[in-house]
């Protein structure tokens, strides 16, 4: 007979990001991780494929969420529009997880091979993304443009969301950081000091 | 008594990829890449680490030809055409592997493994041209999107530049995807069916 475990998921996240943290990621085990809030290695394993999807579970609802929103842009909208509808749909998800992914960053900074984990993320989501864009008619290289655009956007502005005193909301972060963009493009004039 | 074997360098480059899209990456060993070309394993280990890097080691030129490109535009050039300029400076260097370059995207694409090293590369130059952003004076986040930028056009150029049939030259493929590129962050009016 397998116990459900109320809350055991976010339990065990917490739980594992504080040690890895605290005492780094290659030295921390499920053991250690299940022990610490009173469940065992293989309550873990009912939640978790392994310590490293406790950093990356969040990615995959992140991707779904945003193709969810990129298909529900209203039909016509130009590409841009779609992007800046979709960055601003998941943004609201993640705004209350500013600590955790504070927290997050730092154990995935520290850490080779889960930087390249996280890099390989966000180029699987910009797949996702630009397939979405070719699911509402758009044509390449349109559509991956467009799809580079949302996920350099949001991986730049959640960079900046993420430092040290920043408080503006990952939406109006991103919000800015489009409008740079938008004005990168355009700018024929000197951009240097 | 190392002896140098001059071409050598070329030949098992040409050898190895041959064998990479004849019998598969996984099956093909060092050993017979060498002996394809009359050298020995040993010979062979005296230009590459290891048979994946046969694939890779243009990527490093790839950097620093960028790197270069970049630190070289006109003091006061904007952003966006330092970007042109350091496009079109490396296409001159791409342009006559077209038929190299479609062999060694057959034999990395039928690979994970590869797939995420070229991905993993592809991250790693756009932090490089990031930062040579920054050492010109450009500053953050501008430094980041003009990077992303330089490296989407050039990675989704080069994917339609050694698509069957193409016979653009890269250098007018890319100025072609950044056109597009410009005109998808600057468009208002719909632009689906």
């Amino acid at each position: 007979m397998v116990r459900w475990e109320p809350g055991a998921t976010d339990r065990l996240r917490v739980a594992a990001l504080e040690l890895y943290v605290q005492q780094g990621y290659e030295q921390t085990t499920v053991g250690e991780i299940a022990k610490s809030v009173g469940l065992t290695e293989r309550t873990f394993f009912r939640h978790f494929a392994d310590k490293r999807e406790v950093l990356f579970d969040g990615e995959d609802l992140l991707q779904h969420a945003f193709v969810a929103a990129v298909a529900a842009a209203p039909p016509g909208s130009a590409p841009l529009e779609v992007v800046a509808a979709a960055l601003a749909s998941t943004a609201q998800h993640l705004e209350e997880r500013r600590p955790w992914s504070r927290k997050r960053n730092q154990v995935i900074a520290a850490n080779q091979p889960l930087k390249e984990r996280e890099l390989l993320k966000l180029a699987s989501l910009t797949a996702a993304i630009a397939e979405a864009f070719r699911q509402r008619g758009v044509p390449d290289p349109a559509a991956a443009l467009a799809a580079e655009t949302c996920v350099t956007v949001f991986a730049v502005a959640f960079g900046q969301w993420i430092a040290d005193g920043e408080t503006r909301s990952l939406a109006t972060v991103e919000r800015d950081i489009l409008a740079e963009f938008k004005q990168l493009m355009t700018a024929l004039e000197t951009a240097e000091p």
